[in-house]
């Protein structure tokens, strides 16, 4: 078992003004440490889960349970893993999971994710899936917490320690943990061509540098942030995947900086949220699902023909973007399949400047505990 | 078949201010109009669905596909369908839907939902849908809209024409559709028991009668709107069904009033959304889901902790609710898979006088068209 040593040093502010700036600085390490021990060649290769060829076979149905910023990781795995493995996956908040009687037996895997392993309800979630013989794979950041220790399986993600109440490391190495998970379930039950898997671990390999690189040329974020101080409202949109990581997006904006941001379905939007839509509510539109571009883009026209001012993100290789939007933030180039890990990066940034440019406690928001332990 | 005619005349304001105060006033005549002919003693008749026993019995999933409201009536219909039938059911955004590539066979149930049954997500769903071999049932409630047309089974609301933006009698009777669809499933199935299956239809018997009684009582929610001028951001929130349901309540305020209203799981709030709670930010709270209602209580507290003031909605029986809102709205006592189709009222209530006392166009809220009839 690979383990990554933390210690007390690691867990200060090593000259970053606040945890959360750090914690999002961190992140190119954490997602090397995540993934370089669990791939070997062309291979997913994950030692700490004990489960057969056969088991991982018979199951015929995933349920994703979590809450918060966890939970959001999870709708990302659903879609990666119904289509690379084509099985059945739900995705459910753990407080509302353990109440319905959900259907869930032995051919069910279970993955719950949690970054303290001690939140309440996913806890619970999890005991009521293990009482109805499901298999439990926790993803999870602390070794030894509860959620690791009552799962079948484990597959940590080595973010280290995360401090600040709002979650960035801890999220995009769950969103590696499922696609970690997915990949391992395709090569098992053979619903992927060995040339797609190896395309997939090429651009996982890149992503640590690619991360890098957008903090690297992160300065224009902050100035980004200060047409924000006077913003009340904010909406994220996007389709696909590119819609379950600006859930993530408008989470960290509202959490922080007490925005009031909502992420929606772009192809949603004319359902009646579009009334809300003026010059004073800017978009961030999210376009890295090229196979739903030019339909994320009609939706693009929609707003800005309410006066909205829209901030695009987008690969660098796309230079179409910037005749429809106000803004453009470029992404280095991946797979569609893996855009959320990176995308997620400029909307942490945007959040953590837009908090401290409106005088927010950035690493402590009112209201809100960093585990929530109590239901 | 059974149907209701409609004439020019029924389509006027007849004295209301708006079409959506009558729309919502005509909602126990739509109710009636809509369950009548499908109930016979205590047994469902849906004899315009053409499956044989055989055919309903071979459904191995249930998929939900609609936009906008009629998603919200088909994110009860997941719920009820699961607890009464056993049956895996997922409800999907149309937009979505279509481009994910969903899992979907000869053995899927595919349920489309839309007002005009021109919507142009859904009907593309509906085709794709068909082209993987499902069996698609349509609730609409026009009768030879194209999803009609196109669908191999059509359960009509019998709503009448729906003319403001804002979907009221529409969806209620999108609930009855779905209730019903449940029934029917449960019944051939037999996964409910006979004495279950006549509990539910004598309370569903009820509702246009208790539809009336909310409406006849509804004088003081014109009062408390006044108190909704100024707010900028609502909450709604609830658990299970009445978390469901709470979508539709801040959807209806923000599509006719610009209030900035969100739905949120309650239990979902301290991971994140609770940095937004402020003496500013009014919480409706739904509370008529008895079996989680303590866990409910706990989140009302919570949001009060922060100062919010909390509306609550319940039923005439709870008088323990009262000592934890600032205000409770009662609804006749029906049972809680029932609730969502009273719930809703009180909050399209609200939502009119809301955009009434802020003097918006009720009827024909900015950038809304009634049917979304491009992608």
């Amino acid at each position: 078992l690979y383990e990554v040593k933390w210690d007390a040093v690691a867990a200060e502010k090593a000259g970053y003004d606040h945890f959360m700036l750090k914690e999002i600085y961190e992140q190119p390490r954490a997602l090397r440490d995540t993934l370089i021990s669990r791939l070997e060649d062309d291979k997913v290769v994950l030692n700490e889960v004990d489960l057969t060829a056969e088991q991982l076979r018979s199951f015929r149905k995933v349920f994703i349970v979590a809450c918060g910023t966890a939970w959001h990781a999870g709708l990302v795995g659903k879609t990666l893993i119904e289509r690379w493995v084509r099985l059945p996956v739900e995705v459910d908040i753990a407080s509302e999971f353990r109440y319905r009687s959900p259907l869930v037996d032995e051919h069910t895997l279970v993955v719950v994710i949690s970054q303290s392993g001690e939140t309440a309800d996913t806890l619970a979630a999890l005991r009521e899936a293990k009482r109805n013989g499901a298999r439990i794979v926790a993803i999870t950041n602390v070794v030894g917490s509860s959620v690791a220790r009552e799962a079948h399986d484990v597959i940590y993600t080595w973010a280290g320690p995360e401090i600040a109440v709002a979650s960035t490391k801890a999220y995009t190495t769950q969103l590696e943990g499922v696609v970690l998970l997915g990949l391992y379930l395709a090569q098992t039950r053979g619903t992927l061509a060995t040339e797609k898997i190896r395309k997939i671990i090429t651009a996982l390999r890149r992503l640590p540098a690619q991360a890098q690189e957008i903090l690297d040329e992160s300065e224009h974020i902050k100035d980004l942030a200060q047409s924000f101080v006077e913003v009340e409202d904010a909406f994220f949109i996007g389709r696909c995947l590119d819609w379950n990581v600006a859930m993530e997006g408008a989470l960290k904006l509202k959490e922080i900086s007490y925005i009031h941001a909502e992420a929606y379905a772009a192809g949603e939007l004319k359902h009646g949220t579009l009334a809300l839509i003026t010059d004073k509510t800017p978009v961030i539109a999210l376009a890295t699902q090229m196979d739903v571009y030019e339909k994320t883009l009609s939706n693009i026209i929609e707003v800005r023909a309410r006066d909205a001012r829209v901030i695009g993100i987008t690969f660098k290789s796309n230079k179409d973007l910037d005749k429809s939007v106000d803004r453009v933030i470029y992404l280095p180039e991946t797979i569609g399949e893996l855009a959320p890990i990176l995308t997620v990066i400029p909307m942490q940034l945007l959040a953590y400047y837009v908090s401290v440019a409106r005088g927010c406690d950035v690493d402590k928001p009112r209201n809100l505990a960093k585990s929530v332990t109590v239901e």
